[in-house]
């Protein structure tokens, strides 16, 4: 997955909300061919998360959480996607500068034990985004 | 992008609804370090489309099309994933099988002339989902 020129981002994930992994993961198997992963739960972030290939499943453990909220207002669907990037903190500061608002001035610990960080879609033409250092 | 496996689909590209591909682009080319490709109009399917990267971003040609009133409806964002086969007819047949109802029963040229088929969100979880023969 490492990119051959390290200023591009590639596409790392796409993120699906769903009422529950359980249902969902099936058909994402018959889509991509791919095993669904070992479940994963966040309780920082309010969710329990799963990988089918390079989709993000992103089931509620909060049900105040952003996920369970999102839910609620728009159904289950595309939720975010995610660029894969070298170095995270470089990038949050690139970005910032550029003018882009953060939701996370500084990474976390996500899916995967990876650092990522989340855009804020006011900045993404509501495109909610994500960065994932690799 | 050829899977080295060919029983599995990689995700090919995510699509973006948006009202300006000039206005989206260069937040994408600052997210990806990618280049916006040339835009391309698909009349018979009522969009205009650009890829930066891995993100087809579509903007509305057609009033009444799909696309506008996807925006209509849910403003911009992210709007539908394709997954990378390498014979659409056959997958087609097999998710049909499987009890996938489809949106595309047979195969239609898309951006860049592939041939392109759409999943029912009926189907799928809501998730509108492509298939791309490449």
């Amino acid at each position: 997955m490492t990119p051959p020129d390290p200023s591009t981002h590639p596409l790392h994930h796409v993120g699906v909300a769903t009422e529950s992994i359980q249902a969902t993961a099936p058909l994402l198997e018959l889509l991509t061919g791919e095993s669904c992963s070992p479940v994963e739960d966040l309780p920082s972030q309010g969710v329990r998360v799963a990988f089918v290939g390079q989709v993000e499943l992103l089931e509620p453990l909060d049900p105040e959480g952003t996920v369970a909220r999102f839910l609620e207002r728009r159904g289950p669907g595309l939720h975010h996607i995610a660029f894969q990037v070298d170095d995270i903190e470089a990038e949050l500061d690139r970005l910032e500068a550029a003018g882009i608002r953060l939701i996370d001035r500084k990474p976390r610990r996500g899916a995967g034990g990876h650092l990522v960080a989340f855009l804020h879609p006011s900045a993404t033409q509501s495109i909610l985004t994500e960065l994932v250092q690799v």
